[in-house]
């Protein structure tokens, strides 16, 4: 009774039903619905996946290289809306109208594989991850016990050993997780349990206040995890930074002592390793003195900067990262894993992970299992469901080998000396700062603002200039790079060197086009 | 300069750095890095895709359907890394290699798309959302700003929006979360936030000790969150529930009016639609009732029920569910769009769920942009980047149309029924109790218990019964079913019907192979 119909490969079992029960031998009707056989046409869904990933080939995999291609069609919400046929009906479309629905999905995303995509702290194709999350989906698993994801679980043990390797630990533990803002929570959480593992059961009523510490600069996670966990983001203080954004030790040194002063309960210290817009790194040994001294477990937010520990020349970036407790780290930024792939790193070994977070459910942990249930990790997460993220990077990894990872941040910072050097070069760019990382923040300055002087009202103009640029580019569809205002600087552009598609042309494309695109300002 | 090298596709510089540094014109040398050209050979990247999604087509896709397949081929867990080759090493491995690793990885892989995999609350294939999540995967998009993902934005936005119809709300927000259980979580912490908007700046200590009600047979992530959250989890009072799983009402009014007269701060209670083991429903009027009677925030955890509303016929299992503030549902379910797709619907519309959540992160969020920035839903999340979940569910909506998937629903749970009425015909098989849902949970008793009493030596002898049948099964690949010990009762089988690729005689052949497996024990 491999029957369907023609709209959505299930058959209209309502309107048919009863001609198709005399068809069927022993038929077995329940509630009206015939139990016999099942009711899915796979070889029509299955031409229909090979059609959709003819699209996906052409349409995507093979213009992400082809720097002639728009990084994006722009269209605003309210006419997009009426370009894309989005309302759900009640009968199903046919594969020829939803292969179609497919190209306009595709054509109106933004391209963030193409080689000037710079707008975010992630870019490019890797076509080994890219294989993986195929993988992934077809075979549609949850990792979290043995017996349901063998093999994606033994993979995430295989690269967490390796990441802990690469901090400079010599055991430890840890978890991937959907992003570094839920690492950094569970980091929080986990420092907290360590410092009183009551809480997990007792909460934080009647407590003292708990207070932790990180930079001016650090990720906004921290206050949506501080606001999440209960602790309050007035509890989160924030540790003054110098020119270049990096924590100043001796500021932390005080905010600490503050803490104590006012009875509060000081039990965490974040400190960030590649900041989200300057791109800056913490002074991580002089913090760990600290953390040291007053007994604060060591977070280190490194989901950006984290990659540079794959670089024998760029890991001293990180100097002193081994001394921390926990590290969240994206191998989906700079590694290009594709999103979302982030580890939560924890150096102790004594299960502090599982003890904080199991809830030990029977359902789905079996303690009469036949295999060793040790492999089951999924109580150590805050997920029931969870995905393989680790495997897109053990692909990666697998196919460039450590040294072509290596490779790759290398290439990605030598890019980025590069473009520093050339906006040094060019009349009318201006760099904030001298970059650490791979995030280059610069000004452009149209030429009737050349000549004023840094006042008042030089910033208010220079405030606008980005935007206006930015919505020239979103709509010329050329490239796409981000802007903002930060801690009293007005709007400036932060470029974001990653793939290994970009090349020396792209960045002199990048400056060329922004003052083509701004110089009548 | 588009040249690579044989093994991992792009080139190794140091080896070969000052030969093609030569044959370079206008080359650029930055710290012993060529910036000249991307390095990554496309052609090549493109040929291993291509070739990969040829493996997943025919060992995945294909076989899918196909009941002579294993469901999977087991191997210990000290074995299996054995069979699989999974260290990363400095160089990386050619192509094929690779392509026979993709083939290794999924041989051992459990096929969760198999039809007679029944061991979880997901199962199935559906090519619809297949080609949606290949597609997310090819663009890989992050989901907060509308300029970075136009498309997936607005489709969220529509797929919410038919949600919340079906829910019964007039008007509503939502979000899409990685998991049932962090839904859970956006809830208690929403509810929270409704009840004393001041925790997010000032936390919970000093406060009084909020409490939270929720039924004995509730999921596991209640505890996890409580825990998370910093209420702690003997902050969460469990209501007995009747002998079908269902929360007692009266019990919930006791429990309200004994933490009043504790002095602690009740603000919440998570009724349950569909329970992981049983698949009860809590009677959500009555509870209701007591809600507003308390002034308590109502959030339904209708994970694995939530898809009982798209059928005319079985949605008064959630009859009352439309005075909830807030429902948990997943489409990766029952509607099987992919693990995961998960949406937290709330039915506040003066931007609750904003409010609690806002970090307004100026790099990303920022107010002077050139379009409608209130689609830049991204600050109403506790992640930053996070994966358009909602485009998978669509699509399978637009090919199905409401009326495929309401038949996907009613076709499961005929199936229940029909599995039902088997087990009470044949001998040795015992139902725990009627379900109401598609959770079938029954003992298999072997021939060499039928006739002793029910004592305690029957129970202990078969509490052991299910392990055994279940390491038998795994051993043979023929199918997977999940037991559990469950508040008292010993070890029982727990069938889950979900795919249209399951038929009745795939619930006749899942009876006849216990009996099989079992009936020497």
């Amino acid at each position: 009774m491999n029957s369907s119909a023609g709209s959505g490969g299930e058959m209209e079992v309502d309107s048919n039903k009863q001609e198709i029960f005399q068809r069927t031998k022993n038929a077995v009707l329940v509630n009206g619905v015939i139990l016999n056989g099942p009711i899915t046409d796979s070889k029509a869904g299955e031409k229909f996946v090979e059609d959709a990933c003819k699209i996906i080939m052409e349409e995507v995999i093979q213009k992400a290289a082809d720097v002639t291609e728009k990084v994006c069609e722009w269209q605003p919400p309210e006419k997009l809306k009426k370009l894309l046929d989005l309302e759900m009906r009640d009968t199903g479309e046919p594969h020829q109208r939803l292969l179609q629905l497919c190209q306009d999905i595709i054509r109106y995303s933004v391209k963030t594989n193409h080689p000037r995509f710079f707008n975010q702290l992630y870019a490019g194709i890797d076509y080994y991850s890219l294989v993986a999350r195929f993988i992934t989906e077809a075979l549609n698993p949850s990792v979290y016990t043995y017996e349901v994801s063998p093999v994606f679980l033994l993979v995430e043990e295989a690269v967490l050993k390796r990441m802990i390797e690469f901090i400079g630990w010599k055991e430890g533990d840890g978890i991937f997780n959907p992003g570094g803002s839920v690492s950094n929570m569970y980091a929080m959480n986990l420092a907290r349990y360590k410092y009183c593992p009551d809480i997990k059961e007792r909460g934080l009523s009647g407590l003292p206040r708990l207070v932790l510490f990180t930079s001016e600069e650090c990720h906004y996670s921290m206050n949506k995890a501080a606001s999440f966990l209960g602790i309050g983001t007035q509890n989160v203080y924030f540790i003054t930074t110098d020119e270049r954004g990096k924590m100043i030790p001796e500021e932390l040194e005080k905010q600490v002592q503050r803490a104590r002063k006012e009875g509060a309960a000081p039990f965490l210290v974040c400190a960030t390793a590649g900041t989200t817009v300057l791109g800056a790194f913490d002074p991580l040994d002089k913090i760990a003195d600290i953390c040291e001294r007053h007994g604060l477990w060591l977070h280190v937010d490194a989901s950006w900067g984290g990659s540079a520990l794959m670089s024998r020349k760029h890991r001293k970036l990180l100097h002193g990262i081994h001394r921390a407790d926990s590290v969240a780290w994206n191998p989906h930024k700079m590694l290009m894993a594709g999103i979302q792939c982030c580890a939560l790193l924890v150096k102790d070994n004594s299960d502090l992970l599982k003890k904080c977070y199991s809830a030990k459910a029977s359902y789905l942990f079996q303690q009469d299992k036949f295999y060793d249930v040790s492999y089951d990790t999924g109580d150590k997460s805050i997920q029931c469901s969870r995905r393989p993220d680790a495997f897109k990077f053990w692909m990666t990894w697998k196919a460039l080998g450590t040294t072509g990872l290596e490779e790759r941040v290398n290439r990605a910072l030598a890019l980025a000396r590069y473009l520093v050097d050339e906006i040094k070069k060019r009349e009318g760019f201006q760099l904030l700062l001298e970059p650490e990382y791979a995030n280059i923040c610069f000004w452009y300055i149209p030429s009737s603002l050349r000549k004023m002087e840094e006042g008042p009202e030089f910033w208010e103009k220079l405030h606008q200039v980005a935007p206006v640029i930015k919505e020239r580019m979103m709509k010329k569809g050329s490239m796409m790079i981000g802007y903002q205002p930060h801690r009293g600087k007005v709007n400036f552009f932060r470029q974001v060197v990653i793939s290994p598609q970009v090349s020396r042309e792209d960045m002199d494309f990048l400056l060329d086009e922004i003052d083509l695109l701004g110089r009548d300002l």
